[in-house]
């Protein structure tokens, strides 16, 4: 595993696209915890989401079920 | 992991029959979360439904148990 | 990940004379479902079987918890 | 994946153990299922057991949680 | 597998971090069990937390749903 | 995947002094197992347990939370 993101593919480049718009997203979880928030990063392992108070979250990549951009 | 997807794999070139028939899915989660729509895209990572009113959920293939074209 | 399957293993090779004998199984998956039906084929990343309607459902190997040959 | 089984891992071994004396043991699985039964043959992917019916179960090792011999 | 831990990600040196800050953290499992403390060490498999008594719990990574540090 | 453990890493070491010095120590498990016992043995896959009547519980590494030391 290289330190590298692969931003040549779609799932990792369509999130770079919400952080940079600062669009509001649900993250549900195998926990089956929804989250929702903004993207401020994501690395190889983990995505990190800031709540309405400006709270980060770090999620672990292994834990996502799904990810829905707020309409 | 390289950016290719293995496109001589059945699994992954039924996936790209489905995109390009725009048929509709229910994909089955580890989460019991049962989602129905068409498929957009796929990557490795991540596969892309949307539902009846054109809103995209990106899916974690590690999330996914089950897919069942609708007859 | 090569596009080949391990065809030198004892659980691929028992799969494939499943597919070739068209025995009925059971399949145990993580999500606590237990879906029965034919095996139609496989791949590395799934199996796909076919219920008693004809209808393939795609089964990811990641959610597999065991799978028994109908006696 | 080569196709050759760590037959140096203790863990390996000691199933290779099993299947050879035939001793039962019990599994139980990520989805909560207590297995009961002789381990027939492992490979890299599976453990196969059998019931006192000699009916065969192949478990996939990504759903084990332990393993217990019965005393 | 190398004994290197990847400190050029985010998440580890935000890790990193919290341990050098000794700051407290909520950590969310898969199992939904929710642990509080302060981060004492991470290497590749585990990340260790020490709770108000200084008891250490190792948690294995895989394990790892998010992590919240404390506002 | 090769047949040595990475003793260099915390988390092996911390297990191997666990073993040597016959700790109790509490597994908590992805299925809400919680096992309570002394650790006999690790390799790549798996840790073994003993209980308090000698009978061990091999567990698969995959499936474990997290592991506290008996205070």
């Amino acid at each position: 595993m290289s330190t590298d993101l692969e931003t040549g593919l779609p799932s990792i480049r369509q999130i770079q696209n919400l952080i940079r718009d600062e669009k509001e997203v649900e993250m549900k979880l195998l926990t089956n915890d929804l989250l929702t928030g903004k993207i401020r990063w994501q690395d190889q392992n983990c995505i990190c989401m800031v709540d309405h108070y400006d709270q980060p979250t770090v999620i672990w990549r292994q834990a996502i079920a799904y990810m829905k951009p707020k309409p």
